[in-house]
């Protein structure tokens, strides 16, 4: 499906973000995962499951079950699934089915995020999961916020793509992160395996009046904006600024934020939009001038993501509504194409390779 | 269609409850049976009626029409259609075209509900509507309970099931009428020509606080649950207490229920239940220090069957949202299959009888 | 689709009321017109500007667009499209691709409508739009009222159907303009190329509550209707009260209330509905005794236009939810039939030229 090929939608051999740590607990969870309910909830001791969200009995959602010690026990007709997924006990009979189970998804929770294996448990690797140390996530010496977080009314790589694309910001962020001429400086694009990178000096900056109030820079500024999307769907980058005339190679920025982004596939046409950042303690922001203030700086944050998730969901709209979409392509766009084919080239990979791309039915 | 094999619906050579008798008058009312419109509405003298809901016209919904004398008028030109289903009036000329009519169901009206049978008139059989006499609905001597009625977001067959299964009650419903290991409890199963029957005995039964409360039964006791499915859609039996240690075949009951569910499709994924109850007025429910009082008993019965009707459409929700669904089957199913597998004859032998099965046109 | 043949949808080259004027200004205003999204503003000289309404480059709607000078620019990444639908500018390059545009669509305004020819723009013909100084809307001598709209849940032929049909006036609308025996009343047929009219002259009609208040007519009068359909989306006529027993050929009319309306396809299942009239400044109700309050008028006209917009939505309600529909065909949709086969001729007509039908695709 656009933007992909008729048929592709989504690698499912891949890690993603499914929630943010807080939001798992011991209460059921429900969240759609490339199109299939999963239910969430932590185990006595505190550890994350994500199993099938729909018990194999009846159909009957587990999001709506009851956790009782470590298992997730189905709200209609009370079988009771252990964190492996096998079916532990059914009220009216005492042989299991062999049959009897749920799927149980590999998860991995870094910093204040869950991620998930959607594919084969066999293949999930944990050094795909991008390294959070070097991100500044599980850094001590930076200020990190709390991932926002969005249903977003729209497939899932549209989202991508507006994170492929920054010369947005001039205009659908032209009142906050716009600064500067975004889009009419050529990005310098840099790839590797199952990566992307786009990279942006900006001389001579004027900062927006959104960033004046909530991130304390005044007047004209060097800027430099890097994103990496690691396939296929995590993007992290920075957006620096330095005094007008600085050596990028040497410079000390007034304000460095590190930006992280985790999209997830929901159902075909909506996904999950998480979004955080984080800050070194030395900037300007955090001085005794510029209290570090989350909650007003999250508010601020806000308005940004808004705007992409409306423009997600508005384009979506269309492609529910009108017919078919032809894209014209233009020179910007290449970077943001390469990402694209990067997570298309995944699902072809992964239709090649039944073995691997089969979704493991859990027995 | 899911829980049938593909392309089976539901049978409609049968009778099914169509509505409570209080909802239908002198007003036109539009219900969905078996995914078509229906209008009913009764004629001067009482009598009841139900004709195709869409005028053949330029079809508008009969549902918004007038009723006058015996007749529904359609709102938009004027036709007037008989308790036949022949049209008696077109205000724009006096020559009647021979094909202007609109189906005439056969409808019976029983006690506090009217049934209609969906497929052919000729065919309609008064006997096969359960003897109301015998449920205990048109005998004098039990107090009845006016039907409940929802129209639910899941196709019939969910709650059928839902009713072939009572294991569900130590679950769905632990905090009301799941007192005693009804799950725990092997069912006993008979059947015959059409209907299927469930009957639990459960000794040393714990009574819940909610059955304390609204049925005045403190302690033990001894349980006895039947439930009979006349397909394709209606159920009855008891619920009965008695004092632990009792002789099932010669014990009075403390209290005596009977319960009446009925079933009916509106949609492919939608359909009306209706619930009701009554019980033997020597029962200690109606005692002196429990009056009858049907109001707070009725409010309190509520409960229940929302527990059920928010299953079913959760269930719903994840057939319309999720993949396609295959059942694990549990040896507690043998009862609800056998019950499941008599509503797919029905629909397959009128297929097979393609004279008995065709839906008249009236004409 | 329904009433036409399988596949047939709406004539493109052709004229339709696509908005009223006020409605299209300096801001950017999304309709949908024939299934697909068009952008209306107007130039700085205040010319009315339609483009397709969406975004070739990632598909984000125009109609969420800024209107800068004369262009619109899209609100996701900038690009800037002019009158002629060509690109005038891209914030991140400085050639402009060839196939970066969007299709202009041929407008014209009279009076306070504005006309689309969603088809090929080099066969827009103005002479296809109804002259309307003959019509009495730019005649100064007549008194007009502001075109009325409505989004319509239903498709635009029974919207059409529903004019081409007034037996309709004597059921649906019998509380307002439904006096005297519409119904009951032969109407006289004629028809030319691309049009078809329904005359009737109704001897000694009773004048509703409704006419007597909102028009000021009492007693019995003499009345003609006449509808003109001129194919596909436009409807003109009058409403004339005459003395009783007056001669239809040389009377001059109490009140003479011209009409119009105007339907054009939004999507598949929806459309637009603008309806007008105009009064001769000379009848009796511009008189002093009944002063030409536009207000009121215009809420009591409301009541009939709600009646047909709630019977449309009431029989695509149907067509969506029930099966197929097969239409009884009376005598009165003679006249009705004509229209109906007029616009599924001028559908065809363009499948069988496809030079002419072939949506132009702006290049």
């Amino acid at each position: 499906m656009y933007p992909f090929s008729a048929g592709l939608y989504a690698p499912r051999n891949r890690w993603y973000v499914a929630a943010r740590s807080a939001e798992v607990g011991r209460v059921a969870l429900e969240r759609f995962i490339l199109d299939e309910p999963v239910v969430f909830y932590r185990t006595e001791a505190g550890e994350a499951v994500a199993l099938a969200g729909r018990c194999p009995h009846r159909g009957y959602p587990l999001g709506r079950g009851r956790i009782d010690g470590d298992a997730v026990v189905c709200g209609y007709h009370g079988l009771r699934f252990e964190v492996d997924g096998h079916c532990s006990h059914i009220p009216s009979q005492d042989v299991i089915p062999p049959n009897c189970r749920v799927k149980a998804f590999q998860v991995a929770e870094h910093w204040e995020w869950l991620w998930i294996w959607p594919g084969d448990p066999a293949l999930a690797d944990l050094a795909l999961i991008p390294d959070h140390r070097t991100l500044g996530l599980t850094d001590p010496d930076w200020i990190k916020r709390s991932p926002l977080y969005w249903q977003v009314e729209g497939r899932y790589q549209l989202l991508n793509d507006n994170l492929l694309d920054l010369t947005h910001l001039s205009v659908l962020h032209a009142d906050t992160i716009g600064g500067g001429d975004v889009a009419g400086t050529q990005e310098r694009h840099e790839e590797g395996d199952g990566w992307v990178r786009s990279l942006r000096w900006i001389p001579n900056a004027h900062v927006t009046d959104w960033v004046r109030e909530s991130r304390g820079i005044e007047g004209q500024v060097d800027r430099e904006i890097m994103l990496t999307f690691a396939a296929p769907g995590f993007h992290f980058g920075h957006d620096r600024y330095f005094p007008v005339g600085s050596d990028p190679a040497t410079a000390t920025p007034l304000l460095d934020i590190r930006i992280f982004h985790a999209v997830t596939p929901a159902t075909q046409t909506t996904c999950h939009y998480f979004a955080s950042s984080a800050v070194d303690p030395a900037t300007f922001e955090l001085s005794a001038t510029h209290p570090p203030d989350t909650a007003s700086a999250s508010a601020s944050a806000l308005k940004i993501f808004t705007e992409d998730v409306d423009a997600i969901s508005e384009i979506e709209r269309l492609l529910g509504a009108a017919g078919t979409f032809e894209e014209v392509r233009l020179r910007a766009d290449v970077h943001a194409l390469r990402g694209r084919r990067m997570v298309q080239e995944m699902i072809r990979a992964e239709q090649l390779s039944p073995a691997a791309a089969k979704v493991p039915d859990g027995h």
